[in-house]
């Protein structure tokens, strides 16, 4: 079986801040869907991929400003058009959970703009 | 039974598109978890909110470049520390949902972070 | 006669403050144009619209990081080829008023960027 | 009599477009009253600054993603615990006007948020 | 032999600071690109340019959130396809230096995005 | 002898692209400053952390929208205060190189903005 592995980083910033001082849990949701379509998209090799579904989220502990993270993916299952991949935001330094969400699902589109075949295989 | 209103507008630009070309699955969570605070924010009259929960989203149709997109909130309920709101971002011109997300936690903090009761009684 | 409606809600972040940490003042303006377009959009149903020109402006009130505002529109008066329309953002909980402009007018351009007629009659 | 200097550039990019692809109304705005902020700061030697008010604005021509514009001010007049200053956006190859605001008023204000006297006299 | 010439302003604001409360040095060196393709930009009359080297970078001294810097430029020397620039940071009122960088070089590029000749002589 | 190793991982978007439609320099240095900066931070488990020197820069190869690039990083040397990090963007797919930079050092500070010994040892 295979693990989540953290493929990127990034420092949070004052742009990244709610009104409360916060990691802004937007941000955060941003960054699980841009670290997961680039994990699809390289599993795939294929650049268009809209997110059509995202399981349950919760927000386990918070983020400071300048405070280190590290987002993780794993891959889920594949099917004829879709992807699912699960995403993990924590802590660089503590290891200590943000947010994890269990199921990203993508579909391949093609120019216009409907679901295609990716042609991908994933051998257990 | 309340329903959902609409209380917020967004044009869709340039920076909210995703590689190809519709608008990012990250940015339009960002923007349900934007306006679901604000709403909360309001309801409770409460500034320190954090996002505890999202129930799974469906991301139903897409956007365009100079799209208008309308976002509408609706009270779920309430808790002792917490509030749960649905929220849902939908063309403009067409009504057509974009994506709908049914609960949304959001939980008051004190100084310390910690929860703390908001006081706020929902009256059914 | 027709009402300011306030149809959009902005949280003041971050990014949104001046070196004298209050809402900046291009920030308010850049608020007042977006929700104006909008509004002009939504009543013409054209999505090429440019603003060609404001009455003056006055910031009766600042902004403060993690305050709501409210931005409300109203429609002015109908051309053949443009629309005025006024704006407010005031404190959503307060309804005190942060900046007024009376007259925001755009008009519709076609493919060549030159002025069309909208077809738009505005019945009083 | 002073001239308008022209003392700051900018190459309009793909964030500051509207979405008929021309140059945001709001964001030439948003540059009007930072570059018109900066050059009062100058003047007053002061960093505490807030806009109260602009003149009626007319925008006169567009502008494109890629085209460099250049930003000008020109001192107008000074009160005691104000400052008013013109500021003009144009191309910078052709001198075609994009924007120009005759009066932007700043008043310079006290920790407590108050305007207080910035102590400068202008000399004719 | 020409002089550096400061041409741009900008007052550091939130989201240009790093966790360390300071001007984040990749906002400056971004800063420069852009000046610095601005400006050789406007000397060889052509828009299409891409940034092909700098030479090494010091930092000299840190900016804070709300101080004005100005950005200066100089030519430096001209090839067939490439135009090399000098570029530096400084705070407007002490003119201390933040940061400068000797030579930037620039290609200009056609469709294809190959180098091309730019055609440009110029003068000792 | 330590190899680079790629930690992180970006989407080229529009916001990043310059007038050329191409991924504009800046950008790219932005992310090589954040990225050294995580990793040095990481190193030395330092948060206080200001840029102060970078060797010189080669853009090899252009970015295109939508494209996935991953980000390097590789300790070179450590110093008292200091610490130099060689790092590099490259595509993703195709491994080929956008930008390497041999030594990017950062002085750990304290909160008066002076050096301060970071007491680290690298053993090689």
């Amino acid at each position: 079986m295979n693990d989540t592995l953290f493929r990127t980083r990034k420092i949070i910033s004052y742009p990244d801040l709610n009104a409360a001082g916060k990691l802004f849990g937007g941000t955060a949701l941003s960054w699980i869907d841009e670290e997961s379509a680039i994990f699809a998209s390289c599993v795939l090799n294929r650049s268009h991929l809209v997110t059509v579904h995202m399981s349950e989220i919760n927000f386990k502990n918070p983020g400071e400003v300048g405070q280190i993270v590290e987002i993780g993916t794993k891959l889920v299952s594949v099917g004829k058009t879709s992807i699912t991949v699960s995403c993990q935001i924590r802590h660089k330094k503590t290891k200590t959970e943000i947010i994890t969400v269990d199921k990203v699902v993508f579909v391949t589109i093609g120019e216009d703009g409907q679901a295609i075949e990716h042609g991908y295989q994933h051998e257990e």
